[in-house]
């Protein structure tokens, strides 16, 4: 238990994540102070008032200063920039980690700037979030049992992994490791693509009340159901983060789009060709694919 | 209150729906005796030991004998057949509705095989469910605030179609007027073409096994956050229903999921041009709607 505690804590980005974390371990008591360092003036006093900090600041050179451990919870694009700025203050005992949904970036980004400390650097990406954000939604049960994927470099010191991945299980996180191409793979196909379904979707609802409707999508999204609501809540996330996530993994998704559009053409397919037994099939191979993973989630 | 009361009410198809109608109707006091019409022997066993109904029976004689209100809550597909075995025991003053996610195809079949009685046929759709089916699946809140679309035919008793909308709304549902056509044209948009989507995703996420994985979609699932088992819940639903649903409103879905892969073609268009402005355009917009949609939905 020792070894794990955190005299002094740096947040850079205390918003849902970064503050979530936080709490999270001043929680499971392993942290002593946590600095917070933040663009936006209301959001850091957010994060001061309700206890998630105990000091703010925007001078680097402070905030790393007996620093055991820093985490970037920032959007991806200001990942190398932050970087740039925090190297030089940088102490040889501090581990540093992040929270970014695309990985091959921010690991070019830490060659680039990070020098001899980068075996330090363990690249993270935990999997959670809410359609909120900012230090105001932060609370410490978000990593309860999700996903925190590890993308350790070949360049990281064996202790600096360990303790990257005991901080996050001790968050409630469930702790796995993959190379940062594969972990840009996976996630394009299970959370980037969704969200494209989801703001496309969104945006056809959008076009269709101009047709059915008097073109108030209201309308028409005052009749839908739990079925719509379940797949659109994801659309109220922020669009800053969602662009930039789509111009870091821009490849990989693409590429997972295109694969995407032809299984959306081969159900269209079997409609075109009454196919209902086609039909039928398909919807019971992905029923009991749901069903085993609803049971494989209660049962984690 | 005592025009609403329904001294006997049939339930021809114990289900989720159907159970969940009963129920209600039971709770706010406004039905005496409820039979019920099954084909599952099991079902009907579970309704009777949930109280959800008071007798079961396979005799439409004896069952629409002395009822004043009948509810079909059976597959589409079977609408005509049930009609069929019903239409010569109707009596002349009992009111007869359905639950049926298409509508066109059960007000073709009132036509064919209802005679007379389509005066007292309302057709309705409450817009409820979860991935559970069976009567063990029902609840009485299930209704709660939730739309509720009746499409009223010409040859509609005003009496017939006022009893119909009040016990709808005695079940807490949100009632709403429109004809058939529009009904399906409007479902296709915000309820059929969400499933198509989702149960493509699943799909896709069991051929991306192959490739990112060692073939089992489990291990690609178990990553996966909040996003992606929103976006695939509905896919535990019915099968055979959604099958039916497919075959029942085929032109229209088909146009449906046409336009949607223009939208989401030009999203992806959007990624090949690397244009991040337009991309941020679209999810911004996508938030808009979305945010006001969750305001309108607290409100009601």
């Amino acid at each position: 238990m020792v070894s794990s505690c955190i005299s002094k804590l740096v947040i850079i980005g205390v918003g849902l994540i970064g503050g979530s974390f936080a709490q999270a371990l001043r929680r499971a008591g392993l942290v002593e102070h946590v600095t917070g360092i933040g663009r936006s003036p209301e959001n850091m006093q957010c994060a001061l008032e309700r206890g998630i900090i105990d000091e703010q600041t925007s001078d680097f050179a402070a905030a790393l200063s007996g620093a055991d451990f820093v985490l970037l919870a920032i959007p991806v694009k200001q990942t190398a920039h932050v970087m740039q700025q925090m190297a030089s203050y940088l102490e040889t005992g501090t581990v540093i980690s992040d929270v970014g949904s695309t990985k091959q970036n921010v690991v070019h980004a830490a060659h680039a700037y990070l020098g001899q400390h980068i075996s330090r650097f363990v690249p993270a990406h935990p999997i959670a979030g809410t359609e909120f954000s900012g230090a105001d939604a932060a609370f410490p049960d978000l990593f309860q049992d999700k996903p925190v994927v590890l993308t350790p470099l070949q360049e990281n010191d064996q202790q600096a992994i360990d303790r990257v991945a005991t901080l996050w299980q001790c968050c409630g996180g469930r702790v796995s490791f993959m190379s940062p191409e594969r972990h840009d793979q996976i996630l394009a196909a299970i959370s980037h693509l969704p969200h494209m379904l989801a703001f496309s979707l969104m945006q056809h609802i959008r076009t269709q009340s101009f047709t059915l409707d008097e073109g108030d999508p209201l309308e028409l999204l005052h009749l839908a159901g739990s079925s719509l609501n379940d797949m659109t809540r994801i659309t109220a996330s922020s669009p800053e983060m969602w662009r930039d996530i789509c111009m870091d993994n821009r490849t990989t998704l693409l590429a997972q789009m295109e694969a995407y559009q032809l299984e959306l053409s081969r159900l269209r397919q079997m409609l075109v060709n009454r196919d209902s037994e086609a039909l039928e099939k398909l919807f019971s191979a992905a029923r009991i694919i749901r069903k085993n993973w609803t049971v494989l989630r209660n049962e984690s």
